[in-house]
């Protein structure tokens, strides 16, 4: 299965896209991974523009069986919520348009999919996406990481029967 | 020039195009007004994706010189801000897609240019957008007389030469 993985963000959207091998130990290959950059100079249209055609690229390259984002429920300041919002929007677009189906998984249950207990740290999270892609580095950059992991997240609730729909 | 108001939601979406005519006097015509609804049972790609394809469908019927959209300040709910950003989101999609550029204005800009001062009720607001307009009715329902609202706001702030990109 292959799946995308987004950190939604207006000025930094993590894209990551992994093939998940086999049975037993969930196993994975990292396919690609970028951060999609905006400046507060741009336009919003051209920022949410670029977000809406990278994402659209990534799901006509890599054909992913689902698209998986982080929910979002801890912000503090409406109008950054409102602008994730943006970029959200723009993913969604993308996704109707590629026949996509979007799922969301909150925090903890980035935490208790990857490193099987909800109080997990950044770092033994990222330790363990390192881990199940084989890779030699901690990925990063930091939102490139996220959307791995909501990646990852995603194909072992898929696999429990227990994904859940945006 | 035909500026397309957009009031934006998740649930109505308020789409308004008006063709501004003349110098002097600001009068205007009502060349199309919908709104879009989605409901929450539906998946959240479905939704932004409509938007976007009917945001789409009206920027190329009718060549709309400007999109413009209430600025969004006054938000309680982060979840409501967030979801309205979806919205948006797509609205943005559209017009980047379209080429044409977008701008936003506040609720008391549009008191300020529709009905002359910043205290004005919403139906002050009404009545001068049915009198500008020349319609029978008072524009309803109210998410497409806020779109349209906007869109006159802008074609005032542009014939001044103080249009507000977003
Ligand atoms: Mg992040």
């Amino acid at each position: 299965m292959v799946v995308l993985g987004v950190d939604p963000g207006i000025t930094h959207l993590g894209l990551g896209v992994v093939a998940v091998e086999g049975k037993g130990t969930l196993r994975a290959r990292l396919l690609h991974g970028e951060v999609v950059r905006t400046s507060h100079r741009e336009a919003a249209q051209e920022r949410v523009g670029r977000i809406h055609a990278r994402v659209k690229e990534a799901l006509l390259r890599f054909q992913p069986q689902a698209l998986a984002v982080e929910e979002q429920y801890f912000y503090r300041q409406n109008e950054l919520a409102y602008k994730v919002g943006w970029a959200l929007g723009a993913v969604l677009v993308a996704a109707f348009e590629a026949g996509v189906p979007v799922y969301a998984y909150g925090p903890m249950q980035v935490k208790r999919a990857l490193a099987g207990h909800g109080h997990a740290t950044k770092e033994e999270v990222a330790l363990m996406v390192r881990g199940m892609l084989g890779l030699k580095e901690p990925p990063g950059p930091s939102h490139l990481a996220d959307a791995l992991a909501i990646a990852l997240t995603h194909a072992f609730h898929a696999r429990l029967q227990a994904a859940k729909p945006l």
